[in-house]
């Protein structure tokens, strides 16, 4: 007998054959820190898609799932332009969104990589608009970068009553103000070419105590810097810096 | 010869039986949701510590790592006391931190577990309080509820430049309506309880439609509510439940 009874009774047969779609967030860049889910759906795929920071480079993400793949799973990289103008961007959303629906259709297991989390600031979030909620779909959470970041530097984030905000650099200056006024923990993403306007911004708020900024976050690579107050003049900051504030709790103690 | 290069250059000797502790986020609940290596930490450690919800009462976080346990791993549930007075809460943590340091001191690998992510709204940070930045502590990240409920209902959270806050509904009024007017995303934890007025500041701003309901996320007994403006009279709500609001996102779509 096939299918449980619960499928007979809703008049479903199970179908081994049917494709999968899974939109999975492969955690922040150690190789171990995807959740045992993902790893696992990882080495059953029949076909892996993972975006390409630059056309042509390496995908982060895949090297992070590079230990659990199967050899018999295809592997597609796609650059996603992200500077490009919004048609162009939109172009090759729509066209990746349309291969993975393909892939479905013809009965395969599909996954799309994508850093940190699924959800959160993800590139994964601009195919889910166009594929839609669907049966087929299942999407595997992740952690963020700003949980990695707290961990590794063990600096923590909001507790009990308290709140954070997450926010880009790239936010003008008023709502980053607000930002760090009104919340206990602020995650400051994006940090890249506006390190002295954050830094002038939480001198005045008197926050620079309470904040540290981190790069490359659980990669061999990462730095951190725990006294924003005495950083090397003309410091090359990597692309992925982070800072972190938290109203209670003091770094350079 | 035992260690290896660098180790003799820095004149440190790899110490197999020196203590370590690890604190551990285990994810939102479902087993497979905690990161390859919490679960391959958590098979090798001579003591785990496990918070429990109410006195004797068995831990969720307990039952999340349950297939990843050794034999040989011994098993220490804590009461955290978490309605008490904050002198019998603190009387508890300093008692357990002591414990963690002094399992440490005996050449024990001894971890502690808590639900969704270690440094974000989690009892482990009262111990890290406690217990400092050492050498031999290790905290591994974990995926937060909000990117479970996320990742469940297929309801994104910010991307690109938008903004998140996450927020206990147990906060002000006005504070929770400064969170909803100031972001493009806001998590409304602790909803338990404050349902009825959640509900009425959210129809107030005309965000009714963009916000979802969700309790026990990836637990058997997951729960989601689409429509929060049609929710039936006297809904008995699971204790652990979420409200997420996108404001880019109408939910009854």
């Amino acid at each position: 007998m096939s299918g449980t009874w619960l499928e007979e009774q809703a008049g479903i047969k199970l179908d081994e054959q049917a494709g999968r779609l899974y939109g999975i967030g492969v955690g922040p860049g150690a190789g171990d820190l995807i959740t045992v889910r993902g790893a696992r759906i990882i080495s059953d795929l029949d076909v892996l898609y993972a975006p390409a920071g630059k056309k042509g480079a390496e995908s982060l993400a895949l090297t992070i799932v590079e230990e659990y793949l199967s050899p018999n799973t295809e592997i597609r990289t796609y650059h996603f332009l992200m500077n490009a103008e919004p048609e162009a961007k939109a172009a090759v959303w729509d066209e990746v969104a349309q291969a993975l629906k393909d892939e479905v259709a013809k009965g395969h297991k599909v996954g799309f990589i994508t850093l940190g989390d699924a959800m959160l600031f993800s590139t994964w979030v601009s195919l889910l608009e166009r594929i839609g909620r669907q049966p087929w779909l299942e999407i595997v959470p992740g952690v963020t970068s700003f949980a990695a970041i707290a961990a590794s530097s063990m600096m923590p984030l909001a507790m009990e009553a308290q709140s954070m905000a997450v926010i880009s650099c790239t936010a003008s200056e008023d709502e980053l103000e607000q930002a760090l006024r009104n919340h206990d923990c602020v995650v400051l993403m994006k940090v890249y070419g506006r390190l002295d306007r954050i830094r002038s911004l939480l001198n005045k708020l008197n926050l620079l105590d309470y904040a540290l900024m981190m790069a490359d976050a659980t990669l061999p690579t990462e730095q951190c810097w725990r006294r924003l107050d005495k950083l090397e003049d003309g410091l090359r900051l990597p692309y992925f810096s982070t800072i972190l504030v938290n109203k209670n709790w003091n770094t350079s103690r």
